[in-house]
């Protein structure tokens, strides 16, 4: 291999940070806990970008852009909003640089101090229901379907590429609806939306479910989540769905008449999904020589090496993939052609493999007698040769079957890791060797909290599509209504 | 009309202004200097953004991120590009707040004070360099063609929406070349895309231009421009392309081994359009009327409005435009059907002139027996009906016909307004009147912050396609190279 990674079973944690950095994905900057997403890295999350892009204006939402900048004063004014959020932020105080005493660099110029300091947003709920306020008056200016792609700070101290950064990419949906009924029914659509854009785009497996109140949003009356499982058991909260009740619209006074005509609070959603979805992609699927990416993700789909001896080869193999490439496009495939001369077929093939490319094709002087090409699939690292003739229908149906394959081999890994539980001792046995375990819980923060400090688990979600059958808690004894799901969390 | 404008006569500024917010395109938020893009004005500058992110590719560019903070020290680097940036921008010295001893809310945590503070990103430049550093080591590294859509923060202390806001999106390409011709070369060609995007898009006429030193991004050795030409004979710069040596390479140390392994320092470009365009497509085409968008940039082309008496006209109107829809669709046109039953046909066609929809058709009872419609065009405010059979060429054809008469209309007017002067004395009569005027200058910024003092008029820039006969100076009788464009400028 040209680039050696550490291998999962050696180390995981190490694994997944050689590979962001040797697959091109992101790296750490200057600046503390903020990273650069390389050029092959943002190319995969422009993909997701844009198919979840489309899905959010196919359910009737529009985009928007809201400052950067909040007014301190503004987190205050939800109360549970500021306890969860202005711990971790980073603070604007002045707005001016001047030259230095020494005239060796720049000094922040005290004389610029602003009056009310402002945050650099960790999220939107407070400038934006400031905003609304402007926007609503009648049942007639509602629902707001917004949405806004944009970059948020919180200053985390131990940060991971992807998992968890100072600054990372996101969308936030905000919505405002004249009932409470319409608004719930927003915030289960957008979980709906996200587990149908993780498991038909990423091919990763989700639960869908609603959150425990220790792990809700800061704000929400109910958060609904969809939980992945990373192939080291460890879970992955991959996107959230917060049903937010009239709390910000109390909190900055966001009123309408009603078709009745009497007053009465907007009600709330807001639901995001973020960069941290690269590090879930990455540790869905790939494997010690690199990353694996689902054909409906990858920046190219397939790579095209020739293999040569000569120049005359090369040309004649040129000529055959000058043939092929519109075939393909047409197709709907995207194609590399890798013709660069200055690295070696062995280099380019574990180049590929490295960065996870979803098929690879060779093509030497022998091909071009037979009429064949040598097909690589990258998520089962088998080969074969396959007739030229008709290779775009034969890529069509591989790519298919590569999405369809590497999402029953992730989900074929949850299910077997996924169990019931039922007391605690075995509890604390089983979370050692990972996965999702099936328990009851008696509904109390305080169980939850106990738990948490005994074993490190914590309870992932309520199952919206799980077992219904009522139990007995398997820390109190105390009744459950259900049993949850629980895991070591990223 | 449903919102009275100013008109542009009356008061220019104020039209923009009313335009703005009437139009729903932006408004200012609860943070000073700060805007809120609202749904209307982001989908056009999602249009914007789609046409020139497939420009920036097609050219071999690619997308990346970095961070939005910078350390401090990184600004003091390259001398003249701290001289530039350093006096107007957001410092974040701190990572945390804190519950105020009052319980009332939050102040700043002193106890959480950053060793260095960092900057809010004006451009990217510095952050990006220190990157590029660990990028480049030889040749064979060579060129980097990155792009990053981003926010940026610049204190301005007087500020209108999209044309000077404290935030603004923009998207800034950052270039790395093995030599300085290269580097000149890729400087040229981003200037060629922003003017093709102004003309073929925006339907805007632009100057190419160099900047005199005086006018230069701070960093650069020579900076490129689009100038384009508003309504009210100002100027307003729509692009920059800045060729910058080996400057940032030198600030940050970063060198490359040629191929005749010899070490020299990199050389760079940078580039970049802002939502500042939308300022100028709203004051290059738009009436006292509300918006005029180009049928290229418009968030929707076509709307189609019904006139009906009952529900019954209106349900075979529906029929007829259903059947419609999809060959409008089939052509390209993106159509909007307001079906809005508690509005009047009155209001919407004030609504959609204000907002700027190329073409609006109404279809009524009568328009159905006759097999015809009502076509309207915005840019001329003229009304034909026409047969509805065939509607979606015809309608094609419209658009681009729209598309080129606007473009035409403003070409024809920055043609009226350009006139060489050729005395100072002429000058302060002429500038006084708006435009462009081609002068002899003698090439020195004395004279050329004289003429600034003197009449607030600016060197929009020496045109590149411009007359190259030389002349003496219409201030101190100096020899002079070409004339160069004078203009007050937004």
């Amino acid at each position: 291999m040209a680039k050696e990674l550490t291998s999962r079973s050696e180390n995981y944690s190490q694994w997944y940070n050689d590979l962001v950095i040797k697959a091109d994905l992101a790296e750490n900057s200057a600046v503390r806990g903020c990273m650069v997403i390389k050029p092959y890295g943002y190319a995969i999350w422009e993909k997701m970008q844009a198919e979840l892009d489309r899905m959010f204006k196919e359910t009737g939402h529009v985009n928007a852009y809201f400052p950067l900048f909040i007014p301190k004063s503004f987190l205050s004014k939800e109360a549970n909003h500021v306890e969860g959020f202005a711990k971790e932020c980073a603070v604007v105080t002045h707005y001016r640089l001047k030259n230095s005493p020494d005239g060796k660099g720049v000094v922040v110029d005290p004389e610029a101090k602003l009056e009310e300091e402002l945050i650099v947003r960790p999220t939107s709920e407070t400038i934006i229901w400031s905003t609304y306020k402007n926007w609503i008056q009648s049942y007639r200016d509602l629902p707001i379907l917004c949405n806004q792609w944009a970059n948020v700070v919180r200053w985390e101290m131990r940060t991971r590429l992807f998992l968890r950064t100072a600054e990372f990419l996101w969308q936030e949906g905000h919505t405002a609806h004249a009932t409470e009924a319409e608004a719930l029914v927003e915030a289960r659509k957008m979980l709906e939306v996200y587990a149908d854009f993780a498991e038909r785009f990423m091919a990763m497996p989700v639960l869908k479910g609603i959150k425990s109140a220790n792990e809700r949003f800061a704000g929400a009356i109910e958060t609904f989540c969809i939980e992945a499982l990373m192939q080291d058991g460890k879970a992955l909260q991959a996107g959230t769905s917060h049903f937010l009740g009239q709390n910000f619209a109390k909190a900055f006074d966001v009123t309408f008449v009603d078709k009745n005509n009497q007053q009465d609070y907007v009600w709330a959603t807001s639901w995001g999904v973020s960069t941290r979805l690269m590090g879930a992609l990455i540790m869905t699927h790939s494997d010690d020589n690199g990353l694996v990416l689902p054909p409906n993700l990858a920046p190219f789909q397939v790579v095209i090496v020739p293999i040569y001896k000569n120049e005359e080869q090369l040309a004649a193999i040129s000529t055959k993939v000058d043939e092929i490439l519109p075939k393909l496009k047409a197709a709907g495939i995207s194609v590399k052609f890798d013709n660069n001369d200055t690295k070696k077929p062995g280099w380019k093939f574990a180049e590929y493999e490295l960065k996870g490319v979803p098929v690879r094709l060779a093509l030497g002087a022998r091909d071009l007698e037979n009429g064949t090409v040598e097909v690589a699939r990258r998520d089962t690292l088998t080969k074969e040769t396959v007739s030229i003739e008709g290779i775009e229908n034969y890529i069509a149906g591989l790519l298919q079957e590569i999405q369809n394959n590497i999402f029953k081999k992730a989900y074929d890994y949850r299910t077997s890791v996924t169990r019931e539980v039922n007391s605690y001792d075995e509890f604390k046995v089983e979370i050692e060797k990972g996965g999702f375990l099936l328990c009851h819980w008696d509904g109390t923060p305080e169980t939850e909290e106990k738990i948490k400090d005994d074993t490190k688990a914590t309870i992932r979600c309520i199952p919206i599509d799980g077992d219904t059958t009522p139990g007995v808690c398997m820390v109190t004894g105390k009744p459950s209504a259900q049993r949850v799901v629980f895991a070591r969390a990223y």
